[in-house]
């Protein structure tokens, strides 16, 4: 037996999120598909975490435990061979057993994309948030500061959780803008679910003065989800970074 | 009765081309749906050009005639209120009567974008050719250079099409690299049916060696479609600029 760690990325458009789901296509089910493929065996995949319905990964972390020995290059050939083609295996390497991408993972990254021309692009309906008002960027990085440290971030949390931890560490967030695209950058320790896209949220209300000037501590502090902004549109975010 | 002359974007991956079709989504017909909710009439929409099922346009010019008397400004506002997401109207303006977005045009650009990773990308699945062997833009662009020129293109036409006429005047062409991806931009006086592909699948034969340096001259004077390369899958096709 040996466990095998890989890399892929995928556009999530088509998909319900990573995990496995009833009458509805996930990330996981159709590298699953792949897998029973190239293993000719149905195997279990680990996953680094779940993701939302048509969310984006630029880099997203599993596992699987083969007894087949096939050379991780030749891994990487294969899977990419029976995939459908907005997923893609682009890293594969053998793994200790007490290695799981969810557990093992010191911290993640997540990139929100905000589209800030006037008018819609038709290419990027899937893949940013359009926000055709004025976007003051660098007045929300420096608000955004105030989400940096440890907190209890149940107020940023979608009320259909039920993890009963809420404390979490973000470790940096940046707001930068590159010509009309803004990008919002967060890493963390762990996430809440939806709690990127609440922070997003609460970024665009800081930006329309529905919140004031360093008032988010105060929302940050009040746990109360209500105070923080509106849940941000799934499409815009992107897992970016699974460290280890 | 007035003439408003449009400039359009879109998203081609869920169209069987610009023109009407039966049994199949048009974005002709995709914005005579939107034409006919705003002016309340189904309205001919004149188009600057075909363009093949899953090709792109950064820019497309069309022209409506019609006496409901809306303001430029929010043609493009309503318009873009009911079409579909992957289409967008970015201008609006009166024209003249003797404007035609077809014969008036002076010049199109097509832009036809090679992504040149290893591995493919998924979010580039729709928007790009993947092309995994080492790409050599600078020999390419200067081997492109014989495409300059009034020459009969009748080689670098599908033998699909039934126009009369196959000489035009390529004006400028460039093979460019940016990263990952390479950029072939071509400037014509107009273009046959599949003529962008072609060029294109003729460039990558020339870079594998198939078709020998300077032997693109010939190629063209031979007027003979086996001669040329393969015809290039359509989603990395974009037209680019319409000039009147």
């Amino acid at each position: 037996m040996r466990r095998l760690f890989l890399t892929i990325q995928y556009d999530g458009s088509a998909y319900h999120g990573w995990q496995v789901q009833t009458n509805a296509l996930s990330v996981q089910e159709a590298f699953q598909n792949a897998v029973e493929k190239v293993f000719e065996k149905r195997l279990d995949v680990k996953g680094c975490s779940r993701t939302d319905s048509l969310v984006h990964a630029n880099m997203y972390c599993l596992s699987i435990d083969t007894e087949v020995n096939i050379d991780p290059e030749n891994v990487i050939l294969a899977l990419n061979t029976y995939l459908p083609k907005d997923i893609a295996v682009i890293d594969c390497k053998e793994a200790d057993f007490d290695f799981h991408p969810r557990y093992s993972c010191k911290s993640k990254e997540y990139v929100y994309k905000i589209y800030n021309g006037k008018i819609r692009n038709p290419f990027l309906e899937k893949y940013a948030l359009h926000y055709r008002y004025e976007l003051d960027e660098k007045y929300l990085d420096k608000e955004a500061q105030s989400f940096i440290g440890t907190h209890d971030f149940c107020g940023f949390c979608s009320i259909k959780s039920d993890v009963e931890d809420t404390v979490r560490t973000v470790k940096s967030i940046s707001v930068k803008r590159e010509g009309d695209m803004v990008l919002i950058t967060v890493e963390a320790d762990g996430f809440l679910y939806n709690m990127v896209r609440i922070m997003v949220g609460t970024l665009l209300f800081i930006n329309e003065g529905k919140i004031k000037e360093g008032e988010l501590k105060e929302i940050i502090e009040s746990k109360d989800r209500r105070r923080a902004g509106k849940t941000a549109q799934p499409q815009g975010l992107y897992l970016n970074k699974v460290n280890y």
